[in-house]
């Protein structure tokens, strides 16, 4: 089974997920004052940010992981579909915490839903990189030795999510923070090798 | 006429379909409790699981049948848009059964209408397997005493989907459960075939 | 230039607009009797119907024209620009005639509206048909005295929308049953030709 | 790391940020007088011409320019990704410049954010063509006394993009005709090189 459809799908899920995250852009129209319309629409701007970088740092790293893949199985596409099950429901994530604006009661809330929406796309990722390192999935294995400290790389990934679910429960702003700082993390981090195990997503 | 654009195509439309489905889970915003408007939208996330594990599984399902074909005619274009006429209701589908929350009435016929569609997807994807078995448009010929056990399957698959209309008109519970189990059934079934033959969607 | 990007594009946006249609669906939700609401929604079900098979129509003759083709060049990505700009107004003319029932004040219109994408869209297909009839564009030439048997097949899809224009303008469902018809006439003539003459759109 | 997969979510993205486009588009349905409605909605309707057109030539010159990279590394996909934020920022800003009508208080705050978003997508772009003239990023380089007369060719692309900014605030139909003028000249401009210099979006 070849990779061209799974990448295909998974672009065209991406694509369509990165592109809707503006439908929550609106303003109200006529008769409002626009320039503060549009400055009072700050924690939907901020949210999507976020959120498009979040999505585009995933789109990479999935590209990374799928091409060092020798092999398709219907495995591989079981998990891929839990990693897209949480990338669809980040448009919802994001208007979400737009909407509740990260503060005053619910906000703590909408941040943590964003936080366990993230945290689920990092376990599917994760998952999907655990698989490759078994078999003959890869063109090129990592040595085993190699295994524990690319796990821990993902592992630390996901947490970072973990503990932002958790900081939400007292904080929004906090986690809010701490979520757009991975983001900022990756971006800035230009891991030199290929091998997908420095993309913990 | 080769088979690219053939998947291209219905790989959007399916990407598109299953990032849609997210498009029914929306909160109505501040002055809400969060927690609990969340909470009180578990049928739409329960609806959103299901129907995007079926249009995933209808995805590899696609995936495996049109990698077996060996050409590509005006028969099969036109089988194809069938089944993504349907596919492409599943986001209004869902949004009805998420709507009327499987109790009080119009509970049934959401979820008749929910069977009724996927109904029409297995009748579409049968129909693209059957043109499959003629003449020489696989790869791979299946030897004709494997052609009715392989049709079996798919109309086995199909069947369940009509019983399930049936009982939505009974009870919306058990159906959309019975609706449910296909798709955990086509999951935790692993075909090591790839002809096709054990997809029926 | 190769094609591979064009072809992509175009049916990303083929099936963005074609899985769109379905936005026009939706029921009031609970408190509503279902069975009815549904059958009422009859005008949004029919024009979903042929807006569907009039756009999965035009993405098969698209897919035959431009594999006929032997060069991309600015030209055509415009002409090709011209055609998606009527395919991406399809969802927005279905919706309307949808919301007006073909019935009662406005009917008209909208079905004039409907008839105005389609003619649009006919004559940027048949621009694209011109371009390739000239200089070396096409693998294999058409010869000269196929053009214009060619090019008066092509005018007469058009010309059939041009007349559901006309007839709009006095009958609604009169105008609608023949743009109704052309979906028809396009599914069952299987053209054996893959010339992309045949298709007019 | 080939560019298959970035020409393919970046075509993905293209192709839904044109689609949604027509989102805007929508009538109040029966009870109104249609065609007097459908009038009324010039703003949108030449506000969607606007956009699409830009958008369409920004993908014509997207597709020149990757064509001609011989590499892809990780800054190229993260300005790959500052481009794609701003293309998925259209829709909201078309649907804006369409609610305020070009007149009246806010619409002039209406066409400066038109004109930021197709400002930092010049930027974006910008970034991506300067990218391409270090290293051996191009198939074949551009010789160094060309990099400038290109640079001011982009240059001058976004530079009126920001005049345009600079007149909406003082007037908005001259700002939008400034910014329908760009794509008119980027449309009628056929370059006859496909180096990307003359594409400065």
């Amino acid at each position: 089974m070849d990779k061209s459809r799974l990448e295909a799908f998974s672009d065209g899920v991406f694509a369509v997920a990165i592109t809707l995250l503006a439908l929550n852009l609106a303003v109200k129209g006529p008769g409002q004052h626009l320039a503060n319309e549009l400055w009072d629409l700050w924690p939907s701007f901020l949210a999507y940010l976020v959120s498009f970088l979040t999505i585009g740092i995933i789109w990479v790293n999935h590209h990374v992981l799928i091409r060092a893949i020798s092999k398709v199985d219907r495995t591989l596409l079981f998990l891929n579909l839990v990693l897209l099950l949480f990338v669809v429901l980040i448009p919802f994530a994001t208007a979400t915490v737009a909407q509740y604006r990260l503060q005053g009661p619910g906000a703590r809330a909408s941040v943590a839903l964003y936080a366990a929406v993230f945290l689920g796309m990092s376990v599917g990722f994760g998952a999907i990189f655990e698989w490759t390192l078994h078999g003959d999935r890869r063109h090129q294995q990592l040595p085993p030795h190699q295994h524990w400290p690319a796990r821990i790389r993902f592992v630390s990934g996901g947490a970072v999510y973990l503990i932002a679910f958790g900081v939400a429960l007292l904080n929004a702003i906090a986690s809010f923070v701490i979520i757009a700082l991975v983001a900022v993390y990756y971006i800035v981090e230009r891991t030199p090798s290929d091998d997908g195990a420095g993309t913990g997503g």
